[in-house]
């Protein structure tokens, strides 16, 4: 059996929260006759984790939270045609191409020989499969699974469907939450590779510190080498 | 080889365009000192299709089309209090409960012991995802599929995945564009239950009229009784 390994996208396989923190700065500067750019960060955190549950991921999720957090922090004062730019700033992210990030095209064609590759990535649908497309990089694919959410449970589920062995899989990403610990509560492997920017949320909370191991990799670069000393069970 | 019945979704077994008709009767009633309730309508659905190809299908899009459609309607005089009412239209949407159409879950129950159930929608993962949930079908289904369009391709890898003869496979929905036509084409069967409020957008145009032969029922009510006298081949 060909070991998988499987990879996250955003911020692993190309940039994506940089978007976002670009974004935040654009919304900042547009109401910097209002309030304060921490005031602005700060609201806009809050009103995104609290719509997260209804809204999930994506950007039109965040678009809209920038236009709510908007509203409040003016209190109402906002004119439309300020708005109509909030909706233009997520218009672009959503034009946007995509940035790979470092040495993943060549990461990715060492390994396709030697192993079945996978990508696992949560968020909007539509998003993710542009991006996808954009990217360049699906023929590097056996599979691609957009999920709602990466728990455990969503992990085993891909496993059953394609009937691979825990110790045959390899999740690769830069989210401790995501990527790292729900696999290994699976027990199957996982390789950190953490990201200059991650997003709040993303890190685990501190309870949730995890006993097993799991690999940290400076960049994508190092991969390879890791994956051919492995032992697949 | 146990013959595939697969349906979908929105409007075909549970109500949803009522809910964007509701919705859009909401914006009206705001937007009623500025525009007719025509003008209102014509331009909202200008804007939804317009913004199709970025945002693409749900209602996190249709509020975001809701609130462009508004501040070109009014010329920018839009208040954010107001703009803020219609980021609460699209979340009481969200939110909504799912309503089944008549006799959905005793068609399910009738056909689930002879054939192999599938759910395939289109749409936002995480509403489609919450949808389903809520319906409290999801048991009926062997496999449930969220594609981004329902194009013959789209089709096609799905009974290519899961080993389907295109004479094993009958697709049941209320579009003639998006759940008819496409499955006609891979050489598959379909039937058409037309809802009393369909999107203009889901007809397909006049010259994609095809020669092959599909059926058409009142209701899924008459579903087992036709797949009972079928020949699967």
């Amino acid at each position: 059996m060909t070991p998988t390994i499987a990879f996250d996208a955003d911020d692993t396989l190309w940039h994506n929260e940089s978007n976002y923190a670009q974004a935040g700065v654009k919304l900042q500067r547009l109401l910097n006759g209002y309030r304060s750019d921490g005031q602005v960060e700060r609201t806009l955190g809050e009103v995104e984790i609290r719509n997260l549950p209804i809204y999930g991921y994506g950007i039109k999720s965040y678009t809209l939270s920038m236009i709510e957090g908007a509203i409040s922090l003016t209190d109402g004062r906002i004119s439309a045609a300020e708005i109509r730019q909030i909706i233009g700033i997520g218009q672009e992210m959503l034009s946007a191409g995509v940035v790979l990030v470092d040495q993943a095209q060549e990461t990715l064609a060492a390994l396709a020989g030697s192993f079945q590759l996978m990508l696992i990535t949560k968020g909007d649908l539509l998003e993710q499969e542009v991006k996808i497309e954009r990217s360049g990089l699906a023929g590097y694919f056996r599979y691609i699974q957009i999920v709602r959410d990466k728990s455990p449970a969503a992990y085993q589920q891909i496993l059953d469907r394609h009937g691979i062995r825990p110790g045959q899989f390899l999740m690769v990403g830069n989210s401790l939450r995501s990527d790292i610990l729900p696999v290994l509560e699976i027990r199957a492997r996982a390789v950190y590779i953490p990201y200059e920017h991650t997003w709040a949320h993303e890190n685990p909370p501190e309870d949730q510190a995890h006993p097993r191991r799991y690999y940290e990799l400076e960049n994508l670069g190092e991969l390879p080498a890791l994956a051919a000393r492995l032992e697949w069970e």
